[in-house]
């Protein structure tokens, strides 16, 4: 296989309309599209209308469809053909609110250039990283006047709120989104210069445990040391949920877990990853998990158990000497492939059932859940995709996870039965959903010919 | 020895003033002396002045003596005197809030008889239990124009906020107040018809616990399964404090209690307790605790370590997948002799720093502490008061402990070396701080032949 490069044609165009690329990526980060809240419907409306116009204006059919929060915006150009291959590509155009503002160095919504950085809420997440995949689409369409596959943009508005409207805007779309391949740009690389593909993502089970004693709340003198206490009931019932080594410990939990492939986890392994920046990072004195794995492997490959939330009694100033009726605990587990959601929480709920001491009742309550997933890493568009990496950055991407979750991946690989590549251009520190929010000025243009790249490699893979 | 009985001649003088007793109660339980409102400031001097201008009508000095809070009122009667012993009668004017009123079938500071019953704030709590002694006083003073033994009452009024100027009062007042045994009925009987006498109270060690984590929350998601949790290491740390069989699990916890005497233990043993009721009471299915006691036992006789709050990341509705920094647990321990409170606090200090997970840090902070308490069971004040209630309720008292702590019983005993006898007429449902709070109109009667026929059984058993 020959060494990947950037199409000379493409770069060249690159090259003379980068700073029109970025000053139109400015424009878009001006309109304050926080779909959270409902005095920027009209902004987020805006966002909309630039996003249709952009592709308008490079060649696309472009719509924008209502839905009962913000609309989504599809573009089309289908010129290829029939017998050509179909590459969705998804974006969103909302952004988190801004707030505090008195925290932003220079203003949210104005976007600022400082030390290689272009500061601004959407900058990263994602309008950045939406516009550079429509910088390239022009490219292609501007040098050549045409693609050499079929691309659908689909650009919604409300990821920032949970997605609520895009699912069932797929299930109804479902054949005129008929793909091979969909690429996501909403994620980090893992460091600077290092580009990355995102190959698994953690899915979540959470509940909440309410354990019940008393009918009220009772005297801590009168009644202490005879009738059951529910805070102490739901401590002992919460440390029974992990070894001693840190093993998540409720019968069957590892049971559908799939060992992640040796390359995968050597890959990992090799990533310039230092325990002790973490450590430093969230100022602690030692990191803790599983035995057996790296941290990295931890955070990326393994399921965990965590208490998000803890209520009982007394939590005031002082000392109130209450035996408490009730107590409470959040608790989330991060699954991986191929746990499921609904199974965890049968399993933690027989698990509380057995260890729930008499004199108590404990009742195990769902809260949400969502699958995890985990890209093959292998067929075209990931090929593409570490193609047209190492063609824009100079060296080959690593693979990486993410322990968190993005719910819409499971949905276009579900429901368009395509695989996804999630190719992302952000970095640690971007503080995507905090203020100061930036993207790398050099990985916005990097990602422009990473993306014009991936259209031809795709083309080619196929 | 004789069988005990209440002195003809008092025992006619209480019959024919029997009615007088309850209504001069009754304008003593109109005075709405609230400690804890400001605004009751004015009625609880109007109460300290009732105290003392009914010792000084049965012939006593009395003072009223200023405090920083509310005052203590001093009632002397030395003309026994100086070979003659000297009893000293404790109890206190004011009363808790009687909010919330909607709750009282009559009102608060209205006393009004219901089945058998007077109801107002402080009937029991402690006005009505301080008053049947000044009665019983006056049936010495006059049918006989004398009394056995020289005698001290102190009524003070800061006793439903902590007793907070008592002590120092105690201190300063000393030589004044020397006396060969005191006596205090701020207590409940067992049961109806069973007069008692209460023989301990158990001390306290009350800590906060705060675990700390990274510096601010974090995101589950992105650092769970590798930063430490410190909602999950305290529910593990909480979890060690008691083995499995329920026994407090702490390093030294046991290694100062003092054994109850097997007398004392058969004797609660023998009590008529039904763990159905209380289970019933309470409204749980089992009941829990130390093994080798009964109920009673772990109440009275055991120490325990009990959860009374538990504060830690997210806990409004729904899920929030916070990795929390902190997390907090109030945590008390209930004491018997001859555990020492701040030496409970040093093991727990101890034992925390030994089971907590390195990653986080955890803190205990002493929050209050209290001394448990124990009786003698022999002298001359116990003989008394068990011929006393032998006399007055026609049956022998019987020995009970207290789960809770009433802290000038200690105060008392160490500062004036005197014993101290816990004769109280209250009876269990008294509602003694809540809504609808009772006296039985029979153990207000009795009470006061108890306290009379407990002055000539006292200075008889000197």
């Amino acid at each position: 296989m020959t060494s990947p490069v950037i199409p000379a044609d493409l770069a060249a165009w690159c090259s003379r309309n980068d700073a029109r690329a970025q000053d139109e990526l400015f424009a878009f980060l001006r309109i304050p599209s926080v779909s959270a809240k409902s005095e920027h419907q009209s902004d987020c409306a805006a966002a909309a209308a630039f996003v249709a116009d952009a592709l308008t204006t490079i060649g696309f059919d472009a719509e924008i469809v209502a839905t009962d929060g913000h609309p989504i915006v599809v573009g089309e150009w289908r010129k290829a053909g029939p017998d050509a291959p179909t590459l969705l590509i998804y974006g969103h155009y909302d952004v988190q609110p801004a707030e505090p503002l008195e925290l932003w160095t220079s203003p949210a919504f104005e976007p600022t250039i400082r030390d290689g950085r272009i500061y601004a809420r959407g900058s990263v997440d994602d309008k950045g990283q939406l516009y550079l995949h429509i910088k390239a689409l022009e490219a292609h369409l501007v040098v050549r006047g045409t693609l050499p596959v079929n691309v659908i943009v689909i650009a919604e508005g409300e990821e920032e709120v949970g997605s609520v409207n895009l699912e069932q805007f797929l299930e109804r779309e479902q054949q005129r989104l008929r793909c091979d391949a969909v690429v996501i740009s909403d994620s980090c690389m893992f460091a600077p210069g290092i580009p990355s593909i995102l190959s698994s993502l953690r899915g979540m089970a959470y509940v909440q445990i309410d354990v019940r004693g008393a009918k009220g709340d009772l005297h801590s003198g009168m009644y202490g040391g005879a009738v059951v206490n529910p805070a102490m009931a739901l401590a002992r019932i919460l440390a029974t949920m992990h070894d001693a080594n840190g093993r998540v410990a409720i019968d069957g939990f590892y049971d559908k877990v799939l060992p992640f492939p040796e390359a995968v986890r050597a890959g990992m392994r090799a990533l310039p990853h230092s325990d002790a920046e973490l450590m430093h990072e969230v100022g602690v004195a030692a990191l803790g998990g599983e035995p057996g794995y790296t941290t990295l492997e931890r955070l990326w490959t393994r399921p965990t158990c965590e208490v998000n939330g803890l209520l009982s009694g007394y939590t005031g100033e002082g000392a109130k000497t209450v035996l408490p009726a009730v107590s409470m605990a959040k608790v989330s587990f991060r699954l991986v492939p191929d746990q499921d959601p609904d199974q965890i929480v049968e399993l933690v709920r027989r698990h509380v059932a057995r260890v729930t001491p008499a004199g108590v009742t404990a009742s195990v309550t769902a809260m949400h859940g969502g699958r995890p997933w985990r890209a093959d890493l292998k067929g075209p568009i990931i090929e593409a995709g570490k193609r047209a990496l190492t063609a824009a950055f100079g060296r080959e991407p690593v693979i990486t996870g993410e322990g968190g979750s993005i719910p819409v991946v499971g949905d276009f690989e579900r429901i368009l039965g395509a695989p996804v590549l999630l190719m992302g251009f952000g970095l640690p520190g971007e503080n995507a959903h905090a203020p100061n929010e930036w993207i790398s000025v050099e990985n916005y243009r990097l990602g422009i010919r990473a993306a014009a790249t991936l259209i031809d490699e795709f083309a080619r893979a196929r």
